[in-house]
């Protein structure tokens, strides 16, 4: 498997997808309720073109609207004062938004909450032609259990979320290897098993045998840009300015030892790790992959496997400036939504594309996954760690 | 200890509270964010007299109101077409709200969601004297573990939550006593950690060593009523029916028997359990309080100890009906909030106070307790679950 680049063609999986509809087209009348309603709720509603119709009772409103993949779609009110309306077709998968009442953006009473975009908010699911990978099924599950802690780096009580496979009470001899998995910016711990599903994508997975088991850590990453990087407070003269560089050289210094100094001693100390490097990984989405590339780079003592979903890439000039990287890693998998890679490809650090076949071509065990006809959006990293998870510990 | 009742007083617990102040004085300053807010979120606020201040920005909107308490207050507009106001002092502990803009009711932007009315929704604390109890301190945290699983009984997947002890994965020889614990109506498995903070008042009592180490399980009560007692679909004609006595006859028979079937049985093949009658707590707030007076009157060979907050109490005419019940069950907890107690005393199945007395004197172990000027709310089930915890498996 070492030295084998999988780069996915996008083509292959145009069929997967059904957005390319024109949002002119008379508007397809199978709606129904989302999967992520609040129980007994009818709306928010769906359609097999992927358009999402609210509801809201406002009857003094003089303006409702739905505020979806960013474009703000009018509600029209009936004679009750019941304001309802649809977006344009989006994309397979799940999708933040919100309601819009006389200028006042709330989340919508009859939706579930999920933390992202720097709160909690409306979420819904448009269903996927591959949907089976992160469905709940009737099979063995694993546990999610919360965590608190003190961390002495940051001198404050913290949380995480860590998944335990489904033997894991069971198999009490047995010990595992772990994945330190982190969120995207203005998310948190919650988002890779609320939004990401990623507990019922190892329960399946497993289920098949298609993954091995292990343990998967979600912390929070959230961390303080250096002050250097931000205005001073009160400092109006500078709100304008921004950082040269994003992001700022020792901006994930602060989480690195977080993660080094107290959140891997934590679970190594509390769970029946196997605790080396060989049996140790992390992955990241977004700024988790970001965050994901500077402390394995700068660690590649403690992790074996590294996973970068629409967060970046490593190039053969990154690890010739860290020593041990290319002797000690497994694996760099770095993945993207289709709509990211689109003219002009986008990327931190260089083109994905390139670097990750470029650093094949060094000598590195890599992987290159497209999530097809899906953008910036949590479809592509369920995707992702679908692809990601299955080529760890092996 | 046994034949001890305890009936608290509640003149000896005026001095605890301050919420006996007009609502026509002037409003104090001091407000500060309140501690379920969502992070980085200055409001909504609470100040020492207990009022809650929200704020929104809606600039079209004619009115808007916070509906806290089951009263609305009016909110004020500033020229930004900032909205601001702030309600009446409310007891301590925690309250569900929400906000009003032009008829649309909806969660404030601004604060955490909990499940409760039937409906994820915001949530506010107002500080309290006695809030130590449940605060998150540096001890040895336990977990709350997420479980899905399939049940027979009901033909489908389930989700609850488990409590396990800060010790529980270091003394893995050791086997725990259980406590099935039920949320209230319009509530779910998710209404005891989110606002109960139970595994936060466990980690202090154990930490301060006034409770034995237990595992709490948290599971979903919700069950439909029986079809005879529901008007049938579509039926509008008896839409203002009412079921004569409520709840109905059988009406937790489905409950029963999930948990006697899958759930118990699925917690003791899955935890280090100490599966028999002596080790096996049940209890409830309101309608899980209802639930379990008549499980635990149904199967005395199955629970030993008996917790009912604010949801009914136990008779000795109950206790005669129920063979084996007087025998087996070595204590019986009932408690209410200050507030619910009020003349005329409420109670479901005869006054809860005379009949606990009464069950006390016809020699059963009993514990009533009163929650000092609190309502039918989180705050009288934090207290009472906290003075029922230490009297467990002792």
């Amino acid at each position: 498997m070492r030295n084998r680049l999988t780069y996915m063609l996008f083509a292959a999986f145009v069929f997967l997808g059904s957005s390319n509809i024109n949002s002119q087209n008379p508007v397809v009348g199978d709606f129904k309720p989302s999967s992520l309603n609040q129980p007994g709720k009818e709306y928010p509603q769906v359609n097999s073109e992927g358009r999402v119709r609210v509801q809201i009772s406002a009857p003094e409103a003089k303006m409702v609207q739905l505020d979806i993949g960013a474009v703000k779609y009018d509600l029209v009110k009936d004679a009750q004062g019941v304001w309802t309306g649809e977006s344009a077709p989006q994309d397979e998968g799940f999708h933040y938004y919100q309601l819009n009442i006389d200028g006042a953006s709330v989340p919508d009473p009859n939706s579930l909450y999920f933390y992202g975009a720097g709160r909690w908010g409306s979420g819904i699911e448009i269903p996927a032609g591959d949907e089976e990978f992160y469905a709940m099924k009737n099979v063995p599950h694993g546990q999610v259990r919360e965590l608190i802690y003190f961390s002495e780096s940051t001198q404050s009580m913290r949380r995480c979320f860590v998944y335990t496979p489904p033997q894991y009470d069971k198999n009490t001899e047995k010990r595992y290897p772990v994945l330190y998995l982190q969120h995207g910016g203005g998310e948190d711990e919650t988002g890779w098993s609320n939004q990401g599903r990623v507990n019922l994508i190892m329960d399946n997975l497993i289920a098949e045998g298609k993954a091995k088991e292990f343990i998967i850590v979600m912390d929070n990453g959230n961390w303080h840009m250096p002050e250097r990087t931000r205005p001073a407070p009160n400092d109006t003269t500078k709100q304008e300015e921004k950082p040269k560089a994003w992001p700022p050289e020792g901006w994930a210094d602060g989480f690195m030892k977080t993660m080094l100094e107290d959140i891997i001693p934590m679970i190594d100390a509390n769970f029946r790790t196997l605790a080396d490097q060989d049996h140790r990984a992390m992955a990241g989405l977004s700024m988790g992959g970001m965050e994901t590339r500077i402390i394995t780079l700068a660690n590649p003592d403690v992790f074996s496997y590294v996973g970068i979903f629409s967060g970046g890439s490593i190039s053969p000039d990154d690890v010739d400036k860290a020593p041990g990287f290319k002797e000690n890693v497994k694996l760099v998998f770095v993945s993207y939504g289709s709509r990211e890679l689109e003219n002009p490809r986008s990327g931190l650090w260089g083109d994905p594309v390139e670097n990750t076949k470029a650093l094949n071509e060094a000598g590195m065990n890599t992987h290159f996954y497209v999530s097809p006809l899906t953008a910036h959006e949590w479809q592509s990293w369920r995707r992702g760690f679908y692809q990601f998870a299955p080529r760890l510990f092996q």
